[in-house]
């Protein structure tokens, strides 16, 4: 575990900062490193002049670019923080611009497939990319939601590759441990596991549900009795959908494999309540409720 | 719909009034019929003498009993309060001390296997037994836990069968109106397939996930990046197994039937993953997102 707020190596000063989508992520990072005085000058690039404009008037970045090309040009550091399915094609488009000592990181929430368009559109470039996935976020969104604090004691996920210039690695973790972050290293493919797991997953199960009833022709009775466990259990069905449908896509491998697990965990559960098998039942209630208590215990929620 | 505190017919008035299982559930019911006046004396039953004598003392009832038979004699209503498992059990036990105008009524939270139970234990008393689910609950249990507005806008689902006279469902509905009820009539298969789906199945889809990465050899690592959506989705798999467990077994049928239909649409977004069909994914994630904002809105939560 590392600790945040460490002493930072000199070379942990970024010069020119180039900041590709300038909303809570992008926007964030930079107030975190202007706060902690790391950073000399931050570069946005983003479609629209108007954001762009905001964020230079909220003191977020000092120039604002719409063509990405150009905008890289000169920056020590490049951070992706827009949507991850347009990841791909953004390296294509910075790779003119990038050199031999910038340093390109991502955002994104899924990583085999940033790894794999990276492969594909950046492949001169693969030593100088460290792949990373910053696990905050807020109900809002844009410039105006951006605060340096967002990632204050937040874990950050890099999974560098066999390729990666461990000093690339390192120039990227010591950025996000000046916004206050705590890193942590894993492979592309432990990763998505993980995220497939603990939240993908939940969220195709969720959708799943409302839909099941809200089909049903019955549904009016049917959510006239649903109370706050139902509430609960759905909450993140209410999530963007356009943005799980991107994120079940880009991890599909992993999603997959887990629903899979999860369907055989199921059938399981269904057999124990075929046969009446009462002990199979209240054994696996059990487990996860005494497993959900530690959990909340050990991360001081309980 | 019907408006709780209707002027109620004289004979709602309950002469003898027998709780068995006086807790929560039971408690309230005798606390919310003093309250309003409408019972005159209230005999508790109950296989622990220690807690009939905290009811007496807390002024739920005015007489204990833990031998049911001899309690419910001469009383004009009785409650079966205590775990529905038991219900067969019990209307056996007290068969013989119910005279020709006691109506007996049940507060367990699935429906066909008490009509089962009674049609098996109780046939010559069917005309006077009158299934009914009080929605309502608590964090805490026992007499203590007991209060007079539990029910107050809460739902009672009564599910009379053909052979139930019409006078002792209207003596029911009555008495749990004068708690503050609003009833709702169902049938028993109406009522189990209800709450199958909207909290017996999530119910168990919570137990699964966390089971599921409970039992991996990774499971610290998973459980280290479960966030909030984890938390809420899981909240109910933080129940009481053994309660589950029985409430799984007790609406078996309803159950399997609405879990096989999740598993079928949950199968449709898998085969979605599986061809890349993005649109899709995304119809289905938008229609659960939709119906869940409606829902929340029509009952004031959103």
């Amino acid at each position: 575990m590392n600790a945040p707020h460490l002493p930072l190596p000199g070379d942990a000063r970024i010069e020119r900062l180039a900041i590709v989508g300038v909303g809570l992520i992008g926007g964030s990072l930079a107030a975190a490193l202007r706060e902690a005085g790391r950073v000399d000058t931050v570069v946005g690039i983003g479609r629209s002049q108007a954001t762009l404009d905001e964020a230079i008037r909220l003191g977020l970045i000092d120039h604002g670019f719409t063509d990405a090309a150009t905008g890289v040009r000169g920056a020590d550091m490049v951070v992706l923080a827009m949507p991850v399915g347009q990841t791909g094609r953004m390296l294509a488009t910075i790779a003119p611009g990038v050199g031999p000592r910038t340093i390109v990181t991502d955002a994104g929430s899924t990583k085999s497939d940033v790894v794999a368009a990276a492969r594909e559109h950046f492949a001169a470039h693969m030593r100088q990319f460290v792949p990373a996935h910053p696990i905050a976020g807020d109900e809002k969104s844009g410039p105006s939601a951006a605060r340096a604090n967002l990632y204050r004691g937040r874990n950050v996920v890099t999974t560098p590759l066999a390729e990666t210039d461990a000093a690339a690695v390192a120039r990227v973790e010591a950025m996000w441990r000046s916004a206050g972050a705590v890193i942590h290293r894993m492979t592309p493919q432990q990763h998505d596991d993980v995220f497939a797991t603990v939240s993908h997953l939940p969220h195709l199960l969720a959708y799943a549900l409302v839909a099941q009833v809200a089909l049903d022709p019955d549904h009016e009775r049917l959510f006239s009795y649903a109370a706050s466990g139902f509430r609960d259990f759905t909450r993140i069905a209410g999530s963007h959908p356009e943005m799980w449908r991107d994120i079940a896509l880009a991890n599909r491998e992993a999603l997959l494999n887990r629903l899979d697990g999860y369907t055989a965990q199921v059938a399981q559960l269904r057999a124990a309540l075929v046969t009446g098998d009462g002990a199979a039942l209240e054994r696996t209630f059990a487990l996860a409720k005494d497993a959900r208590a530690e959990w909340l215990r050990r991360t001081g929620q309980g």
